[in-house]
């Protein structure tokens, strides 16, 4: 496997298909779910779950769940001054049914705006009391005369399902990298359709790979999504060895990696080499029990070594859960970018293997075999060697290629390529995985 | 328990004790410190013990005890220029007996001064060389005519008694908190009538109280009271679980930590939270054999967890073993201050309980208990919650509240009533405390 | 010991003896070895071991002998204009003999030079390609008319031996001391006569001493020297409880000391407060790799305790592997700090011993027995006092004296006299060895 099969094309199509999802109403259950994994599975053979409301999981209950067909809000006059069908962001999400005339300042009691960004419209849910309400631009609410309004949400909640998508890519192992993205936001771009089109189209880039992790792709309702997940998979979570959950996946800011509860679980050390050797900025966030699905994944009866990948972290861009969080903020270099490093960080996982010095007492002769560079000068042979000699040094079976390249301080490509070939000249073999 | 409980009167209590304990001339033994402990008896039910001169303690042996009952030193015309009811700093502590006429160059011998601080008079004391000697301003000195003096001290050393003050505060345990504080010192301020003052009124208000560990009180003589003590307790010192040398507990500088030998001991641990959490500067200071009466319980034979809590060091300030070290010096407010940080590190010594999960696989649904703050806004909800997930997070068994408060980066109290509230939900339970 | 036995003299004796040995040509086999081993004979009784051409070492084979007669150049009109016997570096080192006339063009191909050095010559070596080659400075090799040249290189190999030099100092236990220095380059002062003068002036030196610890000098040529050593001692190694490599031993820079593998061994500890002590500039660098015989000694199978002690590093001053490094660039100062220092390393490796404190429980009664100083003041007196409060404080049997220097942070020197006074006042008793 290498991240140089990804085709640069792959950045344009996660962007196109962000926006072909941007319209749909999302929640954390009903048709904007399923019309959204319907999308997916053009790309990849997604198996979509349906869990009955009412349905335990653990702590929770699986909700019931929320449709919307139509909502609006009219003058005086008759005329709609707010469509659902414009944005979907109009509506606070899981909002109860309403159809009433209501006085000025009973419909300003029921609406949300950003006094801050007055032409920004803002995403609003009430997931936990139920209530109905609007989201729309503060101009447009300081504009409004007194008068009665015609408010209407066709809404409704219903014992349904809670629907996610699962796709697994089958490696040589049972072993497992878990990729969980979540689907229950609506038009917000960066939050998460971006992160939804990225994993879409590395489950499809892994399989076509011939690998050694089995790669679970999740996309679920944040929150009792993966409550669901792990509460019907709780005695497979074991064979989870590293996950990611991808959010924020497409703006322009730095990418920012949130550890996992485990802190320096291979996952996190892997995605802070990969991000150093890419020598652009980066921040390594500790963390902290609050944010996306790592938070379940991580809750101490399962402890999985997950972090979670982001570029700028929710609640840290203005644009965070507003109509600003849209197609024009993110961009295809940024989602590529995002793509390939994460394809960087399974690559590593893949290759890192833990060797043995099959020459241990003092150096084997290199230069006999062809690898030492000739006479003199030319610094990529020398730091060819240099490689090479770190990994027969550290190759007592203790250390990783990982640990190699953290301890010489040098890229892990270089370190295994530096590995594969002194394999190929038989002075290293793989030790064989411990079983943990 | 809580700290709110100590009146604010506390501290100018504590001021007024030391201004009675001022006058008193004390030594490592004699009736000063009798009449030190019976003052402080008005306030606890203290146990005075006396251990007879001669009585072995470990490497060293009970000393004789000194006392005094007067001196002074008259000019040629009689006059007396120097007297001890003046000021009992005038005498070299544990100074032998003299009367004699002695011209002004033997007396200048006799003599100790501070030419850096020309009207302060200097504390000195003789204990492991017989000698007598006089200590007086360096004014005073400069400007006495050549000429006999009479001097007379009027001191004994006899076979006698060691004699020190012990007070239990029974809690629910055996364990014990050690509190222990010097006596040994006359006229000195900061040094430590400050730190007796305080010991006394914190023992009294401990004893109003419902606790977890016996809170154990020790006013003793400086290095032979500590020895003498630990000679006499060595089977019953391995349940000082926690401790802490009190002294300078008056002064206007900000609070130094010294760390126990240990260096993460609990009580090191504990106190630097409460400093951190008070936002106030301070210093945390690495152990060394070196200071007051932590050597003792912290020398390899023991090695017990005790740090001491100082505000300005010994020997870092210009006041120090002079008489300018007066009732000045030390102010109710510092003395309030230090009791305060001192009752909160009890305090979280209390409540530092190791709490279980009950619901340890994904978060529990705080909402429908109440639990989560409604939409929007309040930073302190959000902190509340914040806190609440860290313990959830990380109550696992193997962390105390102490250990969630630190990788939080939360204060203790916040994430301590974030545990009451989920365990009055059924959410946690605490762990049965670990015999060691 | 002492290292104040070592005489102010042994560093110019030193340089004299740099200077007895830089004319000679060394390669890694051959009769400048030979020579050069035989002048350190008139110093120490060392072991001259001859090892056959072809004998198996680990991956490697025991090379043919190298030897050389002469070597020059001749212009058109005969004169000649390059001569081995001015400077052997003009030679590269191995190189295959040739008698040939050649066009300028053909002689460039087989010159080298330093252009940003137009009046230095450089050392080259062709062990692992067999070709010929002359080295001169740049400036001759400009100035050279079109013509042909008489080039001839009387050089041969033939099946002969490996010759290296071996002297063990024997202390009173068979734990070893390993000194490394390499003797396999010809005309180069610092890299390495100044490492081999300073080898057996200090191997003299310790043989006079009563010592606790073997120490084991080995004068081999680089790499394959310790190779074939490593292979011949190979259940020895063990023994090897610390070790040194030495090189660049002469210039006029700061120390670098290049930990051992284990990165924190007791001799890279040793070395690092030695240097801390000493007060002067210097670097510890990590363990790579790359570099002198420690790549050998430290390779996974061995994994031996061995830093490497220099001045400047190799490549890292210009002079390096050029004529430059000649007799003006090591100065007996240089030498004779390194020596020094290398000697405070063997002093405290011999004098780290873990004592016992015999009165465990409090401090014991420095005072009477005379181990106080008087009242008041000397700051030596106090910094003594303070040394001897450590040593008892962490003597508790899992303390080394270089434990508790670096605990304490004062000089070893001072950690080690305390521990010494409270021995020989039976306060404190040697803890036997623990065999590991």
């Amino acid at each position: 496997m290498t991240i140089e099969t990804i085709p640069g094309l792959l950045a344009q199509e996660a962007h196109e298909l962000v926006a072909r999802l941007y319209p749909i109403c999302r929640s954390i259950t009903g048709e904007g779910v399923r019309q959204t994994l319907q999308i997916v599975r053009e790309i990849i053979p997604l198996t979509v779950h349906e869990i009955p409301t009412g349905t335990p999981i653990f702590d929770w209950t699986v909700p019931r769940e929320w449709n919307i067909r139509e909502a609006s809000i009219r003058n005086s006059a008759g005329e709609k001054i707010i469509d659902f069908r414009d944005c979907n962001l109009h509506v606070v999400n899981y909002s109860a049914p309403v159809k009433a005339r209501v006085p000025l300042k009973t419909l300003k009691e029921h609406a949300f705006t950003l006094p801050n960004h007055p032409h920004w419209i803002p995403y609003r849910t009430s997931y936990y009391k139920e209530d109905w309400g609007f989201c729309l631009s503060d101009a447009q609410l300081q504009s409004l005369p007194e008068g009665d309004y015609d408010v209407l949400i066709d809404s409704a909640f219903k014992d349904g399902h809670l629907t996610y998508g699962e796709y697994v890519v089958n490696g040589s192992t049972e072993e497992e990298v878990l990729i969980s993205t979540h689907v229950c936001h609506p038009s917000l771009a960066n939050d998460n359709l971006a992160g939804i089109a990225a994993s879409a189209l590395m489950a499809r880039t892994l399989g076509q790979m011939s690998l050694k992790y089995s790669y679970r792709f999740l996309f679920i309702p944040a929150t009792v999504g993966s409550i669901t997940w792990l509460s019907r998979n709780e005695s497979r979570a074991s064979r989870v060895r590293h996950g990611l959950v991808l959010a924020c996946f497409g703006d322009g800011g730095k990418v920012n990696y949130k550890k996992s509860r485990r802190a320096r679980a291979e996952i996190d050390r892997a995605v802070i080499k990969v991000l150093e050797d890419a020598g652009e900025p980066y921040e390594a966030l500790d963390f902290s029990p609050y944010g996306y699905d790592e938070r379940q994944f991580c809750s101490p009866g399962f402890d999985l070594p997950v972090g979670c990948f982001m570029r700028t972290p929710h609640g840290q861009f203005p644009e965070y859960h507003t109509s600003a969080d849209n197609l024009d903020f993110v961009r295809p270099e940024f989602i590529g970018d995002s793509i390939k490093k994460c394809m960087s960080v399974f690559e590593l996982l893949e290759h890192n293997e833990t060797y043995l010095n099959l020459n241990p007492k003092c150096e084997p002769q290199l230069g006999r075999r062809g690898l030492y560079s000739a006479i003199g000068g030319h610094t990529d042979g020398k730091i060819r060697e240099l490689a090479m000699l770190w990994v027969l040094n550290l190759s007592d079976g203790t250390n990783s290629l990982l640990d190699i390249a953290e301890r010489a301080d040098l890229p892990f490509s270089l370190i295994h390529d530096a590995a594969r070939s002194l394999r190929d000249h038989d002075l290293l073999k793989e030790r064989p995985p411990v079983k943990l």
